[in-house]
């Protein structure tokens, strides 16, 4: 058998079921896939190989899954800090939204977003914005695997002023990209029961369950969102898709913070999935989500940074350290989140979570080949203990060297392989200028 | 007037009383101290300089103060994690700070920790430990301007066998150190107000007190703590100290996270400063210390990464975001600690904290010049609308690009100019390896 990559001399940090880590080892890949996952021993022998990457030592892991983004918010990263949630959208975001979120603007925030993505170890993200048409166009040509959701609200939105038609635009988006290209899966974005009327959630769901796809949602994020739905349905709003029979295996929670013990226990019964979003919950003050009992209720639980409007960056490593310290000081219990199950929630916890446990998450023959190398020939790094501590406590994405999705490098000596890093940053400023000249014309009237 | 270093074309986030931000600025520099901090203008008249620096656009801000360090404890980063406070300390810490903690060791691990924090943008650090003269070998070498202790701990100690001579021990370093070199201060490091006697802790504040010197001491750091003292005394930690007149304005209060309204009216009226230590206390599971309350209260608070057995870096620019979204989450409020109050704490306060706000901490004429230029062409510090909230919210360290300490590059382009990484690495790792058979060997047993 030849090999179309083989990647020696590192620590393979597999994230298997035993989470068995390789002090030394080596990987094989061949048509997109991960064949081999061994150990090199001195008497190793290994196939031919059209290439063989040497990870000097350095640690060798499945990329990271990312389950909530929304990639064109780059575009607004740190206009608005530091205020309350609705001034913050009422005020700042939504306003911004109307004047720019356009498909070419979208395009660049998108583009931009996938850039940071690749070179801080992301390989597959769910993502949900409006024109998810042209994010869809440049997380194509950035290589990243990714869900992909088309905004459904019940508001004029970007793309859909009429809001009557967008269960028609998400369904056109459904169409468009259906098993249309092996990296890219759509799916259904709800914004979130407080945005959506009962007919909007119950005929989105419909589209997801019409064609077997992942239906996410942001659903109980803050306080005031609990307050609203309990107030017009005297349900949780947990309780309240529930009653809608919106909750299954292929349904994504987004943030689940306001939670009780009735509704874990729901989710836990209906299979469905949460994503944990501890930087955005930290910096727009949402609140902490229970994540110890929704693991152990096995409920699938994947780690997602949100939009850079609320973050602001999409640096998992950095999520990562974040969900292992939250919870610790939040329930003064230091054993809580440990690294081995806080490097598995961002890789293979957050697969399950988007239903692609089977196909990624971890390094396992028969899976594609999404594959990290990390850089430890630096202070932060030395000595090392154990791999996964430091994966989750002092690893950041910068410490990312190359990147490889479905058997193909996007990254190489931390540079894009095949997109313009200079190109990218000079569209998405020009978008960042527009915006910065009206913001300041806004202020000044 | 001819400088030493002209740095032109960056974006000047001076942290001046009025946080004045200058869109395209240049400071010069001379003799060791910053001489003029400007706007770049078409008719900008420059002085004559040895040397000029292109930021390329990049954010030009004053070094970074790290509060709390205890440099060596790099040589534990991640030995044992996620477990209860007195397992990690009794059972991991203590024991292999007991087996390999002496001169050679304290010295690799004071040399990698100052690499890390010269990598990431620190200027200054305030470090307590054992075989602390090691250390301040390590950190004379490396050019980091230093506030230096000697712990002082009622326990046979590294280096100090008999706790009857811990007083004695940290009077020679204070001896040794003081006024010799312009970068390195000497200081008292108590450990605690529950590992050492009355007596120890009133002698140690007392030969700070004769040298006119910093007195450190970790404080109401636990609940553990808080109720030892409690049960001991009939006094919090924060009134226990104050009742042997411990605090005043030479006294850093590191940790302060079990406290109540008496304690922190006591520390306000003494002068005492803090040291918030957020993502140690997180890993540690420890508490939340009160912030607002202290800066409200008008106490000088700067940030410490704490040492690396419980962070797992030392990067400020992470503790910088960890401090803004820890608080907004504890309270359910957006609005505190915002991104000026936080990296004002990660400079000038930090520098008020530990008594040298006149000479460092901000980029105003006068002052030393300890700068740094980080590298803002990246995605994630696209597009830019306010540089405070990138550097806060999205920097890491690895955007630093070039360190500057009274007047001396100590990085350029993301390398060390005078010390030799990876000789630093191999030293370090060296000792690690035998940390590691140290440890097999314990578990087999």
């Amino acid at each position: 058998m030849e090999l179309d990559t083989l990647i020696v001399n590192g620590i393979v940090v597999t994230v298997n079921p035993d989470f068995e880590i390789i002090g030394k080892g080596w990987v094989g890949v061949r048509n997109g896939r991960i064949v081999r996952v061994e150990t090199l021993r001195p008497d190793s022998v290994m196939p031919m190989a059209r290439e063989i990457v040497d990870a000097d030592g350095g640690v060798v892991m499945p990329g990271l899954v990312n389950t909530h983004t929304h990639l064109p918010m780059t575009l607004f990263r740190g206009l608005a800090d530091d205020l309350p949630l609705m001034t913050w959208l009422n005020d700042h975001i939504f306003p911004a939204e109307a004047a720019f979120i356009e498909p070419e603007s979208v395009h660049a925030g998108a583009l931009l977003a996938c850039a940071e993505l690749l070179l801080s170890g992301t390989t597959t993200c769910c993502d949900g914005y409006f024109h998810e048409d042209s994010t869809a166009q440049a997380v194509l040509q950035s290589g990243v695997r990714a869900i992909l959701g088309q905004g459904v609200i019940d508001y004029p939105a970007p793309g859909v002023p009429d809001p009557a038609k967008n269960i028609a635009a998400a369904r056109d988006f459904m169409q468009h990209w259906r098993n249309a290209y092996p990296l890219i899966q759509p799916s259904v974005f709800c914004h979130s029961p407080y945005t959506c009327s009962e007919k909007t959630l119950q005929s989105a769901k419909e589209l997801a369950r019409s064609t077997d796809s992942l239906f996410q949602i942001h659903s109980a994020e803050t306080r005031y969102e609990y307050e609203l739905i309990k107030a017009r349905y005297h349900l949780s709003p947990i309780a309240y898709l529930d009653s809608l029979n919106l909750l299954d295996s292929k349904t994504l929670l987004v943030h689940a913070v306001w939670l009780d013990d009735a509704d874990i226990e729901k989710i836990a019964r209906s299979g469905a999935a949460i994503s944990h979003t501890p930087d955005s919950a930290m910096k727009l003050g949402s609140g902490i989500a229970r994540i110890q009992d929704f693991i152990e209720a096995k409920i699938p639980v994947g780690l997602g940074t949100d939009g850079c409007a609320s973050n602001n960056n999409q640096d998992m490593f950095q999520e990562m350290d974040r969900a292992a310290k939250l919870h610790k000081v939040s329930s003064l219990n230091p054993q809580v989140m440990n690294s081995r199950t806080v490097l598995e929630t961002a890789t293979i916890g957050g697969a399950r979570a988007v239903g692609m446990d089977r196909m990624i998450g971890s390094l396992v023959p028969g899976k594609q080949a999404d594959i990290l190398i990390l850089d430890t020939q630096s202070p932060h790094w030395t000595p090392m203990y154990h791999p996964e501590s430091h994966i989750v406590y002092t690893a950041k994405g910068s410490d990312v060297r190359d990147v490889m999705i479905d058997g193909k490098w996007q990254v190489r000596n931390r540079s894009l392989v095949h997109l313009n890093l200079n190109d990218i940053l000079d569209q998405a400023r020009a978008v960042g200028n527009r915006i910065q000249e009206w913001r300041t014309h806004r202020e000044s009237i």
